[in-house]
């Protein structure tokens, strides 16, 4: 891994068909050093067995995915909560933020991201106490209805701007990001506020549900070293996570899932 | 029709399986007063008999659909021009302007974001000469690698300014632009380049390929009532075109389509 110039962490979304267990062998396996851990596959062996497999493996845990959904559930507050215990149990510096889309039959996009604003400033003090920083991930705007109503870099980081960097950030998932005129500005805008950066590939078409249409970076429209050369240009020196989702990727084996992902990581991201 | 707050216009994209001239009809037996139009529909029976079709009709056409296509094709200079030549055969005051994706494998965004620059520069005065007004459709982000560059109403009205805006306006097709959080401002600073708005809802979840994903309105997530006020309110006071692309619409008979467009319309736009 020696000429990437960002250190490569893989979601684990992206070997779907892994347990946590086969995901950090494979990493290590590979010689990823980061990994991006869901919060499903955490319940499948429970949170301390997690944390032990994590700690025991060397990986270095980029991010928890996912709190927010604060526009729809009655419970999300204490979910939210649950998952900044996770974060800190697991040793994971992030726990990222799909904020949640609109109710069903709902029209009221600006009520919903008030109450988004609301549930962030709600779970704050909760985290910092924790030392997890929750990081707002602006949702591309096809996934404004049904997922998350921050739908811009800019929005999320006016949503940040109320809190200490070190408590709220964002983050810089390509995927959802790419398409926006002012993607560069905000990245520099963002600065310290930065907490992770996604990267995968916009490949068409997208299937129904829009959702797994993601495809590995070097087959689509992004561009993406542009994107993490930005945010290495804003201070961010972290980790950079794949993240694909993709039914295709997913029944593929995941060693050759690994391999694919760390030889275009390479062919990206490398001089 | 006397209670709806602005005229309606059927475009005909609504009415797939209709020709020109069962559209026609069918808006005449409906009262509808105006009629959007696709130049594929103009090509089946040659504009010269479209336009004494629409002339004896008694209909205001509202809008041609659609020139544009600057980003991917050598021939989308004269192609344009001939669209403008057809919007004014017609007595379309406007021609709508989808830009045109990234050409194949490109990740070149801000080149192709240029050559819709360029490429409205080059058919300005051959519109103006005509009498017609070009109108920059700003697209769903989920389009812009193969549809449209031009993803915000913000991004449009950059583009718009340095014309006047008799000769270059913008499309607000509430479909592409309900998501933005900037939307409500953007429209008020569009003022009287706003060319024509257009309406349709957001249904989930999107079929494969996200194009045929509209729903009538009221069925869906946007507020479309919302965002016509605000074009009101920034002096736009021209007819508001329900422009629809679905499988299941386009399989319902046209006539049943257009009962649902004028009750929908009445119900949603009146007091």
């Amino acid at each position: 891994m020696a000429r990437v110039s960002r250190p490569l962490s893989l979601n684990q979304a992206t070997t779907k068909y892994w347990t946590l267990e086969e995901t950090v062998r494979g990493c290590v396996a590979a010689g990823i050093p980061g990994i991006g851990v869901w919060r499903d596959r955490l319940d499948e062996i429970g949170v301390d067995a997690a944390a032990r497999l994590l700690a025991n493996s060397g990986l270095r845990v980029t991010s928890l995915c996912r709190g927010g959904f604060f526009t729809t559930g009655d419970g999300a507050a204490a979910d939210n909560r649950q998952a900044v215990d996770e974060s800190a149990a697991i040793g994971s510096p992030v726990l990222v933020l799909v904020c949640g889309g609109l109710p069903a039959r709902s029209r009221d996009l600006v009520g919903a991201r008030g109450r988004v604003r609301d549930g962030i400033a709600d779970l704050v003090p909760y985290a910092a106490a924790a030392g997890v920083q929750l990081a707002i991930e602006p949702m591309h705007p096809m996934f404004c209805s049904d997922r998350g109503v921050v739908s811009t870099l800019g929005q999320a980081l006016d949503l940040a701007a109320e809190f200490p960097a070190d408590q709220v950030g964002v983050v810089v998932d390509s995927y959802h990001v790419w398409w926006d005129p002012d993607v560069q500005r905000q990245i520099a805008r963002a600065a310290d506020r930065i907490a992770l950066v996604q990267v995968s590939d916009w490949i068409t078409p997208l299937p129904a549900g829009a959702l797994l249409g993601r495809g590995h970076i070097g087959d689509g429209h992004i561009d993406n070293r542009g994107l993490v050369e930005a945010a290495g240009r804003a201070g961010y020196d972290g980790f950079v996570e794949v993240e694909i989702f993709n039914e295709d990727i997913w029944a593929t084996p995941g060693d050759e899932t690994v391999r694919t992902v760390i030889e275009r990581y390479q062919r990206v991201f490398t001089d």
